[in-house]
């Protein structure tokens, strides 16, 4: 069934050394243009203009998360025989390395305005590319759905599933030390080699022994503070904010239908009509980048003026405030407003929740030397327990208005009341 | 004349943990959107599509330029006392943040085929684009000018000219780094900190102890491993090869007056008309890669071809020969032509020749303990000498061609009969 | 009052890269005799029986201790003007190059045995040992008691005392990254650079800004991890006990006037006389391990065992227990009793403590971003709260016993009813 | 034949990350007394006087030598079948991992005094050691002897010779990076995973592709700066003279039945006796470094002096110079003895030699794509060809005479005179 490439294949790679590639199917999925197109999707969206150094790829990080995926399995195979089945092994290693295909550019920031819902578009790929498919296909027919249901959480392998998206995921695991390296920061670093030595199939579940319940502890640490410092970084949440404005913005005036440079592959996204697949993979972050230089130029001037903050990097500020009802939104708005500042381009009150460690069906679950299963690790760490999730409630708008420079200082002072 | 940011102010750096900026005047040219758009310019052009971590792009290695410098001087300053002057200091660190500010998308690739020398282009930014060369004015007059004399490697300042350009450069120092740490090779690795150490003012020159002549060897190595390892590596010679064509087929498509996707940012490049600063700004690698995606649509076929061999990473194969005459060139397109495939697009020969260390001016200078100038480091050092430049001749062209699929048997055989 | 050196001097460090030294009173120090000998005393005591690579000495993480006061210093310069002044400078540094210079072999694990407090024997060697005395006194007659006082954490320089020995002192930051570094272990990780970015003098507190809360959690948990993980991992806790015996043992058969190989330098410690700085000093772990060697050849067979056993890594094993009563542990040791087994010096009761978060006077303080002194970060963060002291117990023995071997079978029923 | 242990076991290692355990045989070689004393050998000796984090031992780096076979056998497997036999495999890992178990303390430096030719004793250890001969004959009666045959390289397996001592061996590859990592400098920093993977068995030789040139030329390089900068460092080569003096004036007092503490341990060695392996396995550097502190305390006062120069780094200083001739040595030292200095323990000519490239019998060799012996990489490389050893001239003595300290100017114009 599967068959080998001539000669182990390697990729270089700044995380893992080497990836390795020995099985054909893995090699002809990513010298598919749906995997190729990855390289033109960053990793960490916006973060580059906190971060200079987070410029890396979706494509890095699947290739990575594949090479984890491989690593887990053959850790797996050495010590527990598991899986003793090849088309299982190949499940894994093949959702691994897809399980971020059906991303679009700057897809977390977007997806509220645009239908990039990037698990559902995943599966689509992985059914309705031809080139995807037919690869895939040549394991079973049924190998393409069982890859999709796997990304889709619905899977009879519900261990392929918890390896893929869980607390403990390979996903992660990459992603942590990836975006760790680019952005040159220590917070991601865990104990990768020895976080897989203590992971054990246990039936449908992965577990770890508890004698190494403190190497999961600081992978989950590793996830809480790249959380709080690098992903929800406050000048990260703050270009978000202005992406998500310039392409408001832009829809607004193409649904007055005014002048608007638009490029034939963002058409579809802003018409509302049905994506074909085919439309999806035309996306990519040049289209954007591309489109963002062309609306510096456009005539109506919030857009030029949002496009070229974005662009050049005149980012909105941000005040930290405690958390505000309704009318008090309300009233900021009107602030902004009867100062001649558009809140609904402006003006964004944003409340960025740190992830916490959340226990449900895909926890991790510890075993004793004995090899009974024991509880959730939550049970067993005060600190895990102590990472419940926190809100932080903030206002962004342009650096100029919080500085209270020329007539809005009396905003200044409004803010200022606010803050936390 | 120099003003202090408020405070010390700090980039977090992969390569240099942090980069250090007090001045005022260099956190200004930092948010011109002339050094912006470097970010929108890849290091390293094509070589991502052979080492997949080399997505980093000319912003964080002229941050790194600018902190490379800094160290430098604080050193000097610190053990020799120079420079005294403190316009003499803003200086080098100017010339090292702008010295890439002139760069085009691909820039090394296509300067045969657009007007891209990139140090005359980065002479005119800092002269004409009024952002940048409004903050350079805040020193003096003559500031902007001086800066670009140094790019020019034409200064009365020649000792900040060898920092910028010289076998022994702080640019050098950062992208060998660089370069390494994100393709994830340690062909770059140096040790920096000692190399800036042993490094000295003497008159003019800057200058080496001559016990720490191996740091500059081993420094004098990065180079050449970078150069025959990442640099030239056959994949990324090939993908050039492969863009050269896919433009040059467009501009063919262009003078015939065919129908072609071409933005407007293209135009002047393609027209031949003398090009504006502004103009040139506006192109970035954003542009490139969406005309490429456009061009995979494109009615030429071979157009559409070659975008889509270079976008999803179909590349060209190469072939090592021996050094070919011009007839024999010739046969060889003749070949190809006659199994209908258009040499002007799908073979290229190439020279790569490892850069070597050159002496001329710019060399690097020995003195002994007794601070006396010896000669030049390869007067001293049979390592050094050996690095005479090598070149390497390759053919270029299809794979399938290579492997002799299908009706290119006879070309296959054709080839590997001049093979090395 | 502060001589420089002739010029700048370095020390290649693997953590640090280089260690700078401007200061004559600097490095006259470090080539003291005293201070040489900590090239003789591991850091981290038997721990290379767990970690193999744990092999470097206290002399590496006393210079590094120097080199981030060093740090520490230059920042609180650059951006504060703390301290204006050169002898408070210069207290702080020798304080921190000093720290540790009254270790003894050892001496964490047989202090209980010896009398070997090293903070009282640093203080002594301060205004005892001529050498190190006489350099200090080059400053002023009251210097040296002066680095004797911040020692004692009774200084009238509070700040200073904060800067060694606190929550937040740089002797925890260079150990933890230096013993993970040698361990080969990531635990110890933390952004030291920025940690130091975040720290400023405040009257007599150095305290962090509460944007840098999350750094400082990092740095706090590298101590957690590195405690649980490496400090006190059971094969090192059951080291430590087997060196206890060793020298309870000998001193047994000492007091008993048996036949003992006791080198000189042992005996002032076993005979229980006041010791000098001078013979203080005559002691190091060269003097330890010949005698542990000598042992191995001794008449008595229990101290041959235990010697032999130590020496050569046939080390106790532990079982993890509930918390055990008297009663409990006087039936364990004579159930040993019964089986021939001498509980005095082949089992032990052990309690591992790990170090939590501690308020008191020395916690670490936050302020806002106005400077105004907010609490101390236990009250803003769970993840410190969490941090709550934990205790496990323990059963060490020799593993044949543990396993049942031969006629322990019913020890090992015993002991299997007690696990944790 | 082999067993495996119940599981796969680790150690935690700084170079290599974990250390993979699966077969008995080498579990319990690593357990046995001989093995576990080169806990009590730094692999550089003295060095650790000149980079003070030079304090691993060469338990560390025989634990690294065993993972890196471990490792290239692996890729032997995986890519060629090779070897085939358990039995083989099991001859190369045990090679690997006792090739230094018959190094003594400081071995190196005072073979020359003592009959410490390391690996002679290796071999007898391998025979005589009834320990580790026991379990070397669990495989069968022969393997003791071959894997003695390995390591006297006069084995009927040429392969696993060149695996264990050629230019290319296991041995290298790992000390390169271990001393490296433990010194801080880069010089040997080498694509360890790369190397190994462009290594391939043809016949009985270990061959490389010539494709891969380039990364054995990093890997030779790495070893000619580590030989330059680390091993042969001036600081280091004074510290062995000192070291050979102290000794040699040691038996000078021996031979004259002059007072001398001599520990049992060091006894055979000073009377010249046939030393048994019980004997020879007693000594290491415990055991030397505490004879030296009692040295320090001796009546004869060169002894005393040296031995304090030595342990507490009052080290010799030295000059280049150029080749000097017998009688010029005389003269000098006459010169010295009539400045009341005594040239037999106060004055040593030292020629310090990089040790190059030598192709001989165990060069390292190139095939091409097709699989066909081409040469030596010397023929290919003209960095290898450079890489002729080269030798240094210097003179040791101690400082205070180089410095010319009161009536010794007359003796540093001298020495002036002869500086190269």
């Amino acid at each position: 069934m599967v068959e080998w490439v001539d000669k182990e294949k390697v990729f270089k790679d700044p995380v893992h050394d080497y990836i390795y590639v020995k099985d054909r199917l893995i090699w002809d999925l990513i010298n598919t243009r749906a995997f190729q197109r990855l390289r033109r999707i960053r990793q960490l969206g916006t973060s580059f203009l906190t971060f200079h150094g987070a410029e890396h790829s979706r494509f890095t990080h699947s290739l990575g998360t594949y090479e984890t995926m491989r690593k887990v399995l053959s850790h797996f195979d050495r010590n527990f025989g598991w899986p003793g089945d090849e088309r299982v092994r190949m499940l894994a290693l093949c959702a691994a390395l897809l399980h971020d295909i059906g991303h679009g550019p700057f897809s977390h920031t977007i997806e509220s305005v645009f239908p990039f819902h990037h698990e559902t578009w995943t599966q689509r790929i992985l059914i309705e590319d031809p080139e995807v498919n037919d690869i895939l296909k040549r394991v079973d027919d049924a190998f393409a759905l069982d890859v999709a249901s796997v990304i889709a959480k619905k899977s009879k392998y519900p261990l392929v599933v918890k390896l893929i998206s869980s607390q403990l995921d390979v996903d992660r695991m990459d992603y942590l030390l990836r975006d760790a390296l680019n952005t040159g920061v220590t917070y991601g670093t865990f104990e990768l080699e020895r976080l897989i030595r203590i992971m054990r199939p246990h039936g449908d579940d992965v577990v770890v022994k508890k004698s190494g319940m403190k190497t999961v502890e600081q992978y989950i640490l590793a996830r809480y503070f790249m959380y709080s410092q690098v992903y929800l970084h406050p000048v990260t949440v703050g270009s978000d904010v202005l992406l998500r404005h310039v392409v408001s913005r832009a829809q607004k005036l193409w649904e007055r239908n005014e002048d608007l440079f638009l490029p034939d592959e963002l058409k579809p996204f802003f018409s509302g009509e049905e994506i074909t697949v085919k439309e999806y993979l035309e996306l990519d972050e040049s289209v954007m980048t591309y489109t963002l230089q062309r609306w510096m130029r456009a005539q109506d001037p919030i857009l030029r003026d949002l496009a070229d903050r974005l662009t050049n990097r005149r980012l909105f500020g941000s005040v930290d405030t405690r958390a505000l009802k309704e009318v008090e939104r309300e009233t900021i708005a009107e602030m902004f407003r009867s100062h001649g500042v558009d809140p609904d381009y402006y003006l964004s009150f944003q409340t960025a929740t740190t992830d916490g460690y959340h226990m449900y069906m895909q926890g991790i679950n510890l075993i004793d030397e004995q090899g009974r299963q024991l509880d959730d690790i939550s049970k067993h760490s005060a600190l895990v327990r102590s990472l419940v999730p926190e809100s932080k409630f903030r206002i962004f708008c342009p650096k100029e208005v919080l500085r209270g420079e020329g007539n809005y200082k009396p905003i200044r002072g409004w803010l200022d009341a606010l803050r936390d």
